[in-house]
């Protein structure tokens, strides 16, 4: 990996090396478990951290030919990081190969690229400095220079791991839960009731009607909120926006909970009204909405049946109606509550529409206050990066973008913001080297620094 | 702005300086008031130019986080330039950088970027030549070399400000009106009746019937023809395409004229018939159909309230299809009344349907009879041209393209042709240094100069 | 047409010249009629070859304002290769050009370019090698290192010019049938009773029930297998999925079969499941499914009463549903029959979803074992092979791509394999250049030689 890795002009050279690259992380949103940040995992080897829970690097394996047995099944360790080793190999164009080596040079200094011919020089030296006990969760996070961490919570958390982290008396880093109460919202999937059952007892009042869930999902929250919450997160497949009265939602609400299955249609009526309840209980407590649409999930039921979900059966759905956000944001901002909001998509398409969506519901509140989200999960790749941050300066101001979030589930992601301030700073460079920006240096670090942490700083801390 | 602007290659240079710069603008598509143009319009100083009704600077004025207080409410002129100035500062990225670069170069002679502080020398620079008495309208407009104006027009306008313009004796840019008739074709929208009721007055017929209307309408399209009109201008969101009969188009025309709302079925019958039946009247006048697709307006009420229409809170719709917009053109085709069409879409996703679809209407009436509208508001970008330059490239012929249109309120967007001309010679001349295209002086010549203005002219005039 | 040609890097030339450019080519999906491979036939000029039979080239000239009578009418060989010459000389950034340019360098080796004036000399020069006797199917297949020719065909052809073939002493590229029943599945379609009575001939079985015609069909598929079968295709618009049972199927056929129109939900029940019948035959056998989605054929009425299908009046659609795609997928998988299969979308937007929703069905059985299609008819051009390639690269496992086919009716069009190749080579060289993936000499010389022939070997051979 040489250093001027992506950098394609001197000037981003300059950009990454003098103002990008020491800027704290601000890692607003991932999946961590926070479990594994309190009791300060360590670990044996690289499979561990790599292969235990990654359901990118499964699926690529997959798509390589690779027998289940080592991806999920009862290989060894040392076997499964072989065949990952052999199969990264061959990932030409794919962010793996380079999420891959960055970590393994950022962690281990290590060079190479990681092939089947490699794989065992590479576990040796990985296995002996994870080893060392000197690479558990804590330290590695400390190492990185992540200033806050937004792990997702459902509402049914007890989120005591968040308080022992905040005793810590050697740990810095801000760790705090995001609201994510899904399971609440999808009043049409299974388990709908057995969840509700859950969040009465978590809540300590049983919720039989639209005001008891309203009640307890709002003392949830104030506790979310005591516990450090600044941002919520809903995964949505097209955003639900089908107006109807309280009376009728709680009339489809009390349907559900006897066990019987609501229409689609009631089912967006039932998500509506709450997603618009939630808003203004976010805006009331300057909590950040953030939709994440355009997911299809669970595609495989035969592997679903075997490793349940978030194991790398899930595409990109194409149905946001763009229409209904609309009307959905609409709805808030004549309120008055229309909270700061970060819309991703799955899908590239919807970059444009939500792009230019999100100007029409800017504010003097905070620049930026409406953002187009980090390109996410199937488009965190060097295209889909590149991609997301020429919409988003083509129709709003890049310089107040939020920037970069891991939304990983491994504590070895940091380089991921790296590789997006490479990015960054490689286009903005060549823009500069083209003539078509300023060369101002007050102007370009302020812009580099702005979207790389202080933006994120601002409007979540 | 150096010479060399957006001009990647050697040969991309040649183009430009010796085929491109200097072909006169046939701006056939823009919003320019004629009264603006027909009493020689003076100004006070840039912002009055720039901000006073710029819905592209006050949107992203506006997700930089400025006070619209400074946008559209009651602070000075000096201060709302000085509040644009330094919000431009950071754009990176965005076409309104370089448009405000080319403006302040081209017609101010200014060679600095606009920033805060750069603000208070350039207010001073554009103050002096505006109040110099050497810059009204007409002048400007002399001086930028423009051929042809297309403005968009209500088929109630008088066109008295036309008419002016015509007798004028110092003024050669030919200045003709575009038949738009919005109003009449959303039956659907508030205020379809007073519309149908001013129209009656302008037409000096009582509109009680659908035969009433397309008199009325034919006729002012009549007067139109004889005032200069080429062309026709239609938004769409989606295409209207739903075949009835002309006894159920009276009915439901009749139902919208007692104030009755129509259904959305009713509302798409209606609209199909009169969109099919302009068409004829267009193919028989040889005026050019435009059709506007995919845009989703006044998404934000509350400032919809305030502010009124096209004010900076519309954005990119997603729901054209294309089997619509194919079965209106077959429709017409089949009749032997397809007119010179141009199909613009909003949304860069339907670049790849509407150029294959205009592929199945070619003729040799004229080279390029149905024309894919050069990328537009939200695509009339960098990124955006390129994109709609390269896909008619590929599913069509780009060298029967009628090239560029300003699209805008303000006349000192011309440098936009420019722009766009800077952006297609750097595409061909990049083709033609990579042994993709020929480098035969004879047919490159052509081939820019028919883009920049030559097919319009022949389209056109 | 220069050595380089498409090559940017020093990685890229030597990637083609030294690994790519000698590969057998295997074209596992084209439209020749293996009558004139049988036959050997040859031609008189180049316009039989051409122009006779290419829509691609029909539409361009018609785009450029062509006169029909130089395209598909009484105009002769030499007025139509001049008209096409003329209309060519201009088509900046269309793949014809580039497929125009190759094809004369290949097999005439004519290194100008075809204009209007170079005409004449190009005619020449091509008739003389045309008519040399020189000049024949087999013998231009022979020179073109063509492995395998995949052709398409109907379940009632005889397959007797496959037969033949197969026979040559001479002749060692395998030409194989590929099961193509659309206008089985197509109820919908006018002529769908005559049909299926020719199928009955064919099958020596009359027709009446469901079960009939999965009995005829599946006799013509192991007949087909024992021809050298080793694929289906099928054509969508939107991907049919809604499921129902083999009674009510039954009954819709009958009904079809009655001469009666079906509904639009009933065409869709009756295409899913004979859709999903032939996906677990097609398992059963090792025969690979392709599905060729989101064309929208024969817009243009007027023309298609002149001259019929394909030639030249289809267009993108924009209607496909990656959740029915997804549906189909999952039931055949849940039964255990998904067979290999190759996704094409004619429209990009839909490279995401298909290569996302790829990922989640693939297995050890082979790798790559489910595709997305190269880049195809509207997107066989640069820009849409990069784009495929980045997408495939960046969302599964480009090193499992079986590549490129011609999909032509040209038994000239086999440098667009060599095209291809290039795009591949350039974009795989610069990857490298930049350190994106490794110098490795084995590694590359795999992933290039895998890509350009190895894998459709393996996945068809």
């Amino acid at each position: 990996m040489k250093e001027n890795f992506l950098l394609k002009t001197k000037m981003a050279q300059h950009l990454f090396d003098d103002y990008a690259k020491d800027m704290p992380i601000v890692d607003y949103h991932c999946h961590l478990n926070p479990k594994d940040i309190a009791e300060d995992k360590a670990y044996e080897n690289i499979t561990q951290i790599w292969l235990y829970g990654d359901h990118y690097k499964w699926r690529f394996m997959r798509s390589m030919g690779v027998d289940e047995k080592y991806i999920t099944g009862d290989a060894s360790d040392y076997e499964r990081f072989k065949a990952y080793a052999k199969a990264i190999g061959y990932a030409a164009g794919n962010p793996l190969y380079h999420w891959t080596q960055l970590e393994l040079k950022r962690y281990f200094d290590i060079d190479e690229y990681l092939t089947e011919e490699s794989a065992d020089r590479i576990w040796e030296k990985t296995s002996e400095i994870i080893t060392s006990g000197d690479f558990t969760t804590r330290k590695v996070i400390k190492r990185s220079n992540v200033k806050l961490i937004g792990t997702t919570d459902d509402p049914i958390y007890s989120l005591d791991y968040h308080k022992q982290i905040k005793e810590l008396a050697d740990f810095d880093t801000v760790v705090v839960p995001t609201f994510r109460p899904d399971k609440a919202v999808n009043i049409d999937l299974d388990g709908f009731c057995e969840y509700i059952k859950k969040l009465s007892e978590v809540g300590e009042q049983e919720i039989k009607s639209y005001e008891d869930l309203k009640d307890v999902l709002s003392a949830r929250l104030d506790f979310f909120c005591e516990m450090g919450c600044r941002a919520s997160d809903h995964a949505v497949e097209n955003m639900p926006y089908l107006v109807t009265n309280d009376k009728e939602v709680d009339k489809i609400l009390k349907t559900a909970l006897k066990g019987k299955k609501v229409s689609a249609e009631d089912a967006e009526k039932y998500k509506t009204a709450l997603l618009l309840w939630l808003g203004e209980e976010y805006a009331r407590r300057n909590i950040v909405l953030q939709i994440h649409a355009s997911a299809l999930r669970n595609n495989n039921t035969r592997m679903f049946e075997k490793l349940g979900p978030d194991t790398g059966f899930d595409c990109v759905a194409d149905v946001l109606e763009i229409k209904k956000l609309s009307g959905f944001m609409n709805h808030l901002e004549k309120m008055g509550a229309l909270p700061k909001t970060i819309l991703y998509s799955l899908n590239n398409k919807d970059n444009i529409t939500m792009a230019t969506l999100m100007g029409c519901f800017q504010s003097d509140e905070i620049p930026g206050k409406i953002q187009l989200g980090s390109a996410w999960w199937f488009l965190d790749t060097k295209d889909g990066m590149e991609e997301q941050i020429k919409c988003l300066a083509n129709e709003g101001a890049l310089a107040t973008f939020v920037g970069m979030l891991t939304d990983s589930r491994s504590f070895l992601s940091y380089p991921r913001h790296e590789y997006f301030r490479r990015i960054l700073c490689n286009v903005v460079g060549q823009w500069v080297e083209d003539e078509m920006f300023t060369d101002n240096e007050e102007i370009l670090k302020e812009l580099i620094q702005n979207i790389c942490s202080h933006n994120a700083q601002r409007f979540f801390m």
